[in-house]
């Protein structure tokens, strides 16, 4: 890791990165070599308010244990889930934190005294694992949680397109006579790979549905093994649509289903691998050997918050793995 | 049109593109302005030595029609279809052509002492869609031909993503149940809106397939009514592709058939109005006001294979409309 998106002009000495999301922030701060100093996660509030103030307490809580002060602090980046307005540092409809409409960066920087940048989840993520997995060019972070989104970096930026819905692919149908997706469409991919749409459609109870169904597919139960096989052709048809539009070299797949670790990814790769079989020219693309894995409880999303954040002073945001 | 992709410090005046195809060559000169000074169709050779005589024939030709010597041609640019190599200017597989592997820069340049630059058909098509529809931002040109395919076009530029695959948006399934398609998939975007798979799922003689099928459909017959909303489908569903993965501002449709012109424009439209109707959320991407189409006969294809010749000796090309 060198220091090219780290360098801080005004001497402050770390850059802190918060990767909000429902239930939890994950922290982290990292030096001017980028190396990561210290990380803690705590509960995400509800609402406007506690929004405001977990993310400041996780602040103050990460200086503190790792022995930094406030002072140290060159800046905070946000990811956050929702539509967020990077120039203006404002998060609308993040529905899974009680947000409607909120000017993040203003109220957090009234708060703590250091800058703020606010970027939406999925791509702050995507420029943290885009750092972490040393891709170079062009690479797309899948991310399979509750819903499905992508993030496209191309040489270390955010790609953003023109309206913001670059990366959109869990509402793109691949199945006229798909389920019905939350979006009002069927057969998105989200309904084959989102773990909402798939812990929905098994509808037994549990604390990891998504585990359970890959355990009772293991187990022989038909249904399960179903929905298991629509998780992988769903995670391939998104990760065929990276590849053959903005033709991106790799696709790095994060989120809270990589908990599941190889039993996910050798089964989205032999989905890859079978819908190239009858296919010479989807056979060239190697879309097998373009995938990977981030490790289970990578700091990426995190740590390209703070990448966000680092880019205050950085015009340009250009790491290097 | 401003000077700005067109300026050739050599002191030549004129730019020569053409578009290669099937069976003719289309070909245009444009002057310093950026205006089309000459323009002529030819038929295009098969085998390696027809197409640079017919290259280098229609070269001439139209220096002598529209009153220019070749000494006043400061750059050939050439789209064609096939694997492009840009730099090396070879074209490999060029089926309908009859070329495996052709140094087309090289063989063309000893014809006729200018200098040559090759690009796919559907790029170089692409970026003179870009520069004649004045679309600034982002754009991606969709091409219904006998085959589908797309060229992105960010910032007057051609985006090649990592391996040459950005834009092929024609071999992605969005029915797993669909007709099967050349490239060995099912249901393949192509075998929806492809003139070819169109024509033969058709089956019927004649020598305009795509508009026998929609006189039959206005005349009440069912399997072209659904050969039609297979059109019309097949294209949205490229539309939407293009949009929630690269995220481009606009998507101007050319090929062979837009030769239906207002009958393929507003199918496309109202199937995308349609497929945004159950989903807030596709709605508020107004997929159905960021088309359009280029005219019938409109040269952009061959003026785009200017703007790549010219870039010869401009580094970059920023055309502004």
């Amino acid at each position: 890791m060198t220091d090219a998106g780290m360098a801080d002009p005004s001497g402050r000495r770390l850059r802190v990165g918060l990767d909000v999301g429902g239930t939890k922030i994950d922290a982290v701060a990292v030096d001017a070599s980028g190396d990561i100093r210290g990380r803690l996660r705590r509960a995400t509030g509800w609402g406007d308010d506690a929004v405001v103030e977990s993310i400041a307490s996780a602040v103050t809580a990460l200086a503190e244990e790792s022995g930094f002060a406030l002072a140290d602090v060159g800046s905070v980046g946000i990811g956050i889930p929702g539509l967020v307005d990077v120039d203006a540092g404002r998060v609308d409809h993040a529905v899974n934190l009680g947000v409607q409409s909120l000017d993040l960066a203003t109220r957090a920087e009234q708060t703590l005294g250091v800058p703020f940048r606010v970027e939406n989840d999925v791509k702050a993520a995507a420029l943290g694992a885009a750092a972490l997995s040393g891709v170079a060019g062009s690479m797309a972070y899948l991310n399979l949680g509750t819903g499905v989104a992508a993030g496209i970096v191309i040489d270390g930026r955010i790609w953003r397109g023109a309206r913001g819905t670059a990366g959109e692919v869990g509402h793109l149908s691949v199945d006229p006579r798909g389920r019905l997706c939350g979006c009002g469409q069927r057969g998105c991919v989200e309904t084959f790979c989102g773990g909402g749409a798939l812990a929905k459609a098994w509808g037994r109870p549990g604390a990891l549905p998504i585990r359970d169904i890959f355990d009772a597919a293991d187990a022989g139960d038909p249904q399960a093994a179903g929905l298991r096989d629509d998780l992988f052709h769903g995670a391939a048809a998104a990760v065929r649509v990276l590849v053959l539009s903005a033709d991106v070299e790799t696709v790095v797949i994060g989120g809270g289903l990589t908990a599941l670790g190889d039993r996910l990814e050798s089964g989205i790769r032999a989905a890859l691998h079978a819908g190239a079989e009858a296919s010479p020219f989807m056979r060239s693309l190697r879309l097998d050997e373009r995938i990977e894995l981030l490790p289970a409880g990578s700091p990426a999303a995190a740590f390209g918050a703070a990448l966000v954040g680092a880019s205050i002073t950085e015009k340009e945001i250009v790491p290097h793995g």
